[in-house]
């Protein structure tokens, strides 16, 4: 069964905002064993009719994102109405619910917000208890089209509590899953992947290899319609890369962290100098992370590291705020102030400027300190951009963390 | 001349990996003039020769991402040969370029690295000083096409030293600017900003008018050919939504801060419960921030508050660690400890758990302590969605320093 996406609006084609729908969306689908074949982002207007008639031409099942709001430039409803040949139906019950949210909020309605009760003829409308455009499904005999709204809060939960289960009735009889494991290795280049583990996967049968490169990592994605043929590659795999991988699958390195920790029932602190607070911010996106993470501190200057974390003056004097031995005090202060059972350091040039020939832009120094045994050190020099250096070196950081706690 | 961007990557559909190029190719084409029609997103594979194909009947500028590195599911620059009809042919300068690269950082290099030196026949290799594949260019009489390798960090570079003089100059007859002003507003809803400033603007002339909602805030976006006209569209704009105007263009609420916190010569601290380092982490992406941020603190957990901030126990007994009576003692704990000018505070319920039925999950208080004056403090309940709320604490927690900064 062909999935295709079709993503609206001109602030994604302009540049302004990025397309998170993609990826939920997608992540979403696999598991109902469908994958998408092709995501097209085509401007508020007229490409919205087109690329349906496209996609129509493909896909049994299209995704909408986007232009069902109610100002001038939201068209998607009509365009499906238009491509499917459907009438649209005026539903006051819509109009009434939209009605009474903003009476609940106190904010004065106006009448941009009618057309939104309009539902093309023969479809669904889904409710959005998030916003005030309720979602459609459109369909003909070949082909469903399920219309959602632009913003990701609106989005996502109706995905989950109406399309979704209007999907799996939809096409109970038709969905085949399809099995994947993606493993995510930190410290290892692609090709070093792929030539530690290629061969041997492929010769125990159709498995699709798959490599996807970030800066200082990788991701290593097997695919199959036979589980256990991917459960006998993964397990290869995890073999030969060992503990280089970090997650599995959608697990992220800050959930990692908080679920070994939780289940060690450890706390961790963080004093971060270049990362400027990301580590914290990561280990507390996720949910359950306050029972792990109690101290956090963002250092940026020298007298904060002094008076916050107790790194000596003459430390600092002597070998530099970037040095192993300040990372060393710095994660070491923290541990004793938090009474954490581990703490992790970060100290570094995150550039584009502040770099001299003994230390350059992207050299990064992290400590790990723990209860017991040395506080262990690690001098990296990462990217000289900006945001990818903050993105490494809070993934190093981390990852020192999730070693500690293993 | 009609532009499109075909990105490949089978980890792009699957949602594993965030498509991060649109916007940084979007955003830097309109500064030529040029508008992206459409945006196509293929799996590895046979896709991104029908893709090609296809771009090639519409558009005269294409720009393709990803698949030019070493391992097997790299096969752009295949499929552009292919699709231009021209042969590959083997420069030895390229592959000794790569082989150098390895050298220099002790790695040892495999035949895999090969292919990297093919260059279709008439085209041109991009250098690529941050990885190992060259980018390319392949042209015939009708269409451009631009071959840039998936790695944000070599693509974003390569894009900007190679292939954007390489495109100025050879379309230097043709590029006709468009003018474009973003008005970036917190706080207002997307048909209240419509209401307020569409017909007027529109009474002006030819201005195209979008809206870009996010939660909590809208991007209104006007676009003319003539640039008088969008000058004069957006000081009505400006005229009618005043300080609701956080930034313009692509200044982000964090640049605004950063850049009048130095222009003030002020120094800027945080003390983060609920958004766990997030305001800090964002104003130190900002190059530069070093010079007005120098103390931040992640206090989350009580005990973090007492010491840390010195917030009183019977305060976080009595009022909670969500109230304002707290979020005023962070925010002045945290100027005093820092003898910053200005300090922010923001204590919360992130969610998913935690709300009771007198404070919900969303509920979030803010605190601005400042040199002179008396403590501000701004109560809001937001999404219960933990990254939505996150950011959008953080959002207004960087709003309330730039207001007092103004």
């Amino acid at each position: 069964m062909r999935v295709e996406i079709i993503n609206t609006g001109t602030e994604l084609l302009l540049g302004r905002v990025a397309n998170s729908h993609l990826g939920f969306l997608a992540q979403s689908l696999l598991g109902l064993g469908l994958r998408v074949e092709r995501q097209v982002t085509v401007p508020d207007g007229a490409a919205i009719a087109e690329a349906l008639n496209e996609a129509m031409a493909r896909a049994e099942l299209i995704i909408v994102t986007g232009g069902l709001g109610p100002t001038s430039d939201d068209i998607t409803r009509d365009a499906a109405a238009q491509a499917f040949g459907k009438k649209l139906i005026f539903h006051p019950e819509i109009l009434d619910g939209i009605t009474a949210k903003f009476a609940s909020r106190n904010i004065a309605m106006n009448d941009l917000q009618r057309p939104q009760a309009m539902v093309p003829e023969g479809g669904v409308a889904l409710e959005n208890p998030n916003g005030t455009a309720p979602g459609l499904i459109v369909e003909n005999d070949k082909t469903v089209a399920v219309l959602l709204p632009g913003p990701p809060g609106e989005l996502r939960p109706m995905w989950e509590n109406e399309a979704l289960p209007w999907l799996r009735k939809k096409f109970a009889h038709r969905l085949v899953p399809v099995h994947e494991v993606t493993l995510r290795i930190l410290g290892m280049g692609e090709t070093r992947v792929q030539i530690v583990v290629e061969d041997e996967v492929k010769a125990l049968g159709a498995v699709e290899v798959g490599y996807c490169a970030r800066p200082g990592e990788v991701d290593l994605r097997l695919i199959a319609p036979d589980e256990n043929l991917v459960r006998k590659a993964a397990a290869l795999a995890r073999g030969e890369l060992g503990d280089a991988i970090y997650a599995e699958g959608v697990e992220t390195m800050e959930e990692v962290v908080v679920r070994l920790a939780r289940a060690a029932r450890k706390t961790v602190a963080t004093a971060e100098s270049c990362t400027g607070g990301l580590v914290a911010s990561r280990i507390t996106n996720v949910s359950g992370s306050s029972e792990m993470f109690r101290y956090g501190w963002v250092t940026y200057a020298n007298a904060a590291k002094m008076t916050e974390l107790g790194v000596p003056i003459g430390l600092l004097e002597k070998q530099g705020a970037v040095s192993a031995e300040v990372a060393q005090a710095m994660a070491e202060g923290a541990l004793k102030k938090s009474e954490a059972d581990v703490a992790v350091a970060v100290t570094g040039i995150a550039g584009p400027t502040g770099g001299t020939p003994e230390k350059p832009v992207g050299l990064v120094y992290f400590a790990l300190a723990a209860r017991k045994g040395k506080t262990q050190i690690v001098e990296r020099t990462l990217s000289p951009i900006r945001e990818t250096f903050k993105y490494m070196a809070s993934q190093i950081a981390l990852d020192l963390v999730r070693r500690a706690l293993v």
